[in-house]
């Protein structure tokens, strides 16, 4: 019987590696393909793939996508409600949330209720609402299996041992593409440096997370929901190489480790095939080709993000979703070129200034801090001009 | 309830780092101690740790350690038959077997058919009697869990998944004191030099297969037969700062590691403690004051032992117990410099030709296999002469 999947973010770089990877196996079907707004490679992947349904978010672009899709024999729907449908339709095994930013919130907790696997790439569920998010899954009985290679490889890393063993996860990061620069040569750098990523083939957003390493800062977050930890047991260890994609200390002082080629597609199929380890066509990591491993600690001074990204995570309630928004409105400056590489932090620290806390947050309260961090990220830029 | 425990072999390295690391716990009694001859060790170790039974394997000692022990309030042995009360007795629950050489063998099996939990960190057994002692074990239900830093390390990574999913076993090597040596350089080195081992605090025995890359070969032999793969599926890695202590390749591309600092006190507390991991005073390895991790692929030609060990294995039968009998020879005369380097490797490549092949022996073939291999050993190093 062949698992049915939904893939939220079909078109995004982890959408694309995950239809590469099950095209070579028999063990999945596509159920639905979603994306933003991109229904030209929408339609070329449905029909490859042959889903039972296509969603595009962007609603000015369902009429399109409609008359697109004539000739396949698949239904058609858009918006939230249309994520929603792709993610709790009665024969999904598993949803594959890839989608970029809090879109990916609601349809997440939709497929949990309707006790859907969740194969999780979309970071900014567990960073905004990790506290509601893993409750429920638990609640429903729901397997939250993680996507991200770090959170992949302490997911492996973790398997067939005691949760209260664990003493510390120990989160790699590859340092980014400005990691040997001093602070005053950041400061200059453009997104387009930034684009030149050195390990990972990965979307323009993530990208710039990754130079300011704001995102390590989110899947420290995530980490902490994830494995059910607390801040104070994960430490990040810079990793130039990202050979080795994270590792968990244990209590006996025994470190158990997870390595491979940097490609996304090995936690993409270890989520989909989980608990199974099928082979696969993927490359096999040849150590005499390595030249060596290393390990640095992460320098907060020159990555300011990291520390704030820990710091709301302290602060708790609504401060990583306030974080997270005035990061994503931020990073879409700095790829404009519109602000500089260090404004991406102080900005961040003047908008979980300016937005109220809240304890406890439901989830209204995480989209409503949301959009507050959102429009006051664009008054404060307005301000600048 | 404490696990009550028998050492074979408490005076040499890893018995002695058993005592140490189980004296900081209060979930053990030690059963039984049994030394081959430093009774004056084993004396004081008796007086720490009030074991029931003292043992030694020199007869010519016995009547000196009793009137030594006669102080103590515990039983005195001697001979394979003290070996074997210390790893048969009812109250014992894991019996730890540390002994060098193939002495090992027989109390091992005893303790096998008795039920008693195998914490083995002799080589030989597997070496010489895998294929006798791995069925053997199965059949009583009893679990060997692998003293060894490489085999322990094996052993954590496999955990939580299925055997099947294995692609290869990743078994890595410091190299030895030798490894950056010319072949000619490595002909005049002495037993002295092999001594200062680079990572490990070691016996000299092992220090020696250590600079042979034996060592090694016997550990390829023994992770065939503990994990149940086969030969082609064992791949040697030589990383000299001995931090990742071993891996396993999965099918899907994914590779889990275990590292730590190289303290033979962390698979000890595992294999007793396994499967659980509580907290000890061992030192936590710091990622930060690492220069770097490097790999090589091991050099056969200047390392020929490894290859003879492998071959020994590919013939199988009696075989390896040849090899490893004529190895312990060998090594002895090494140590007493009346050999050089590669006399090792040569004199064992013609006591593996003249020791006729015996295919499916039992225990009796084997112990014989091993006579006749030193007897041919010390025919063919009298004729030097």
């Amino acid at each position: 019987m062949r698992k049915q999947i939904s893939i939220l973010g079909s078109t995004g770089s982890i959408g694309r590696q995950t239809l590469d990877i099950i095209s070579d196996t028999n063990r999945f079907s596509v159920y639905a393909l979603a994306c933003h707004h991109n229904i030209d490679q929408l339609i070329e992947q449905a029909e490859r793939y042959s889903p039972v349904l296509l969603v595009v978010y962007d609603k000015a672009m369902y009429e399109p996508l409609k008359s697109a899709a004539a000739h396949l024999n698949c239904r058609v729907s858009c918006g939230m409600e249309g994520l929603v449908e792709a993610a709790t339709a009665d024969p999904v095994d598993i949803v594959l949330t890839s989608v970029v930013g809090s879109i990916g919130l609601m349809p997440t907790i939709e497929a949990i209720k309707a006790k859907k696997t969740i194969a999780l790439a979309n970071k900014e569920t567990l960073v905004t609402a990790g506290e509601i998010i893993m409750p429920l899954a638990a609640a429903h009985g729901v397997s939250i299996l993680p996507v991200d290679s770090e959170h992949s490889a302490i997911f492996q890393c973790l398997q067939g041992q005691h949760a209260d063993s664990v003493d510390e996860i120990l989160l790699t990061a590859s340092g980014g593409p400005f990691r040997t620069l001093t602070k005053s040569e950041i400061a200059v750098r453009r997104a387009s440096d930034a684009l030149k990523h050195p390990n990972w083939a990965m979307g323009a957003k993530i990208t710039i997370d990754s130079a300011t390493l704001m995102n390590k800062g989110l899947e420290f977050i995530e980490a902490k929901w994830l494995f059910g930890v607390s801040a104070e047991q994960i430490k990040v260890i810079v990793h130039p190489q990202s050979i080795i994609h994270s590792m968990v200390r244990y209590k006996d002082q025994s470190i158990i480790a997870q390595l491979g080629a940097p490609d996304m597609r090995v936690p993409i199929i270890y989520a989909l095939d989980y608990p199974n380890r099928y082979p696969n066509k993927l490359e096999k990591l040849d150590f005499f080709a390595l030249k060596s491993l290393t390990f640095e600690a992460p320098d907060l001074e020159r990555f300011p993000c990291l520390a704030l990204a820990i710091d709301s995570l302290a602060q708790g309630g609504n401060m990583p979703a306030v974080l997270n928004a005035a990061n994503e409105e931020l990073v879409a400056a700095y790829l404009k070129e519109t602000i500089g590489f260090y404004d991406i932090a102080e900005y961040i620290q003047k908008a979980m200034a300016a937005i109220p806390k809240i304890e406890n947050p439901a989830i209204d309260d995480i989209l409503m801090s949301d959009k507050m961090a959102r429009v006051e990220i664009r008054r404060l830029l307005e301000l600048r001009r």
